[in-house]
């Protein structure tokens, strides 16, 4: 029987890439996803499409009630940011960032990998790109992984040791986007924007849209996905 | 103004002795439960009136889907053992344990402090009298505090450091029991049974009932609450 993964699964490109990563790597992965009071909710039915193309076990999604606590433009009644530059985008921590969204994202992700009996957990994280996130960071990762083998039964009991594998965390877009082809991720099922239009069409103008159609051009390759700029 | 804190508040007698204290060292407080399927939810009354009585400036009660990822006598159908010796209490992770729950509890804590601008955070446990939790521990808090501190904006922009107190954590029941009392806790607003009679009364016989009898007695104070056996 493979090894078991638990799977961080936005329906982004990134965390699309990590799933088909780890399956390449043998896991038998059990796809994670939360509905967190995200504006862009349709990045939800990306995921139950990408759960089902890419082989996972199952997928479960996970209620947070992350408006409750505000913060973020994400969740919250804030303006997304439209039009930024690359170089703006790379500074400083964006109004889309969720106060402590990864931690527990990943804490959710622990429990769930201790039922399971899985000690290995994936999150499509990068630093390069929206190197603004202070919980995409490799250190943030290690802290993570430290405290995920005091935290649980697993990991006190000795009876596994849990790895917290960021196989992303080091690329960039175009080389997740390179990546992803290789491995017959479909990037016609990934959602990335952040605000999309009423018609459907991604904004083309959100961070997550500029960051997505640079990488895209930078890979060489062309963005299934229909825009609206 | 007072600095801000947020109090994890179970409803139990420790997280209530835990805003007692906070409250006693001058912080306003933000109490935050979770309503996380288990089965004990009287607790939750127990929270609201405990965070009105004691003073918190607010108190928010956050959905959270542990059910849905099982594991533990707490919110699933497993039974809440009872009548067990409080040697055999003091070994090893009971079935009550639930999988990374401390985690998860103080990931939302963290994100909400954030956002209120708090950098203290206070969680009630204690590890001599259930030691067998291991997110009960002080490596666990000091991990924590390390992650919170790379995992937020608060931290990487260094306009504070995040402290996590666990102020009750090398303290016996009795001792909590009697710090409580002279921080007048109404001990008869707190509630600690896992499986509670039809008529409303503690069963006496949870793990639960049976540490917070000893400790009550330990401590020469009469236990306000009504007993089953």
């Amino acid at each position: 029987m493979s090894a078991r993964a638990v799977v961080l699964l936005s329906g982004g490109l990134d965390s699309a890439t990590a799933l088909a990563i780890a399956r390449a790597e043998g896991y038998a992965c059990h796809a994670l996803s939360f509905e967190y009071g995200q504006r862009h909710a349709r990045e939800l039915d990306s995921a139950r499409r990408l759960a089902a193309a890419l082989g996972a076990e199952e997928h479960l999604v996970l209620r947070l009630d992350l408006r409750a606590i505000g913060g973020s433009a994400l969740t919250a009644e804030i303006d997304v940011p439209k039009g930024r530059s690359p170089a703006t985008i790379a500074h400083g921590i964006p109004v889309t960032y969720v106060p402590a969204r990864n931690t527990i994202f990943l804490s959710h992700a622990l429990a769930w990998a201790e039922v399971l009996g899985a000690r290995d957990l994936f999150i499509g994280v990068n630093v390069l790109d929206a190197s603004g996130y202070p919980d995409c960071r490799p250190e943030f990762i290690r802290a993570f992984e430290r405290l995920a083998n005091l935290a649980t039964r697993a990991g006190v009991e000795g009876d596994g040791h849990f790895r917290i594998h960021a196989p992303l965390i080091e690329l960039s877009k175009a080389a997740i986007i390179r990546r992803g082809a290789e491995l017959q991720v479909d990037h016609g099922l990934t959602w990335s924007c952040y605000a999309p239009e009423r018609d459907g069409r991604a904004c083309g103008l959100c961070d997550a849209c500029l960051l997505r159609k640079k990488g895209f051009a930078e890979a060489g390759l062309r963005d299934p996905l229909p825009y609206a700029a």
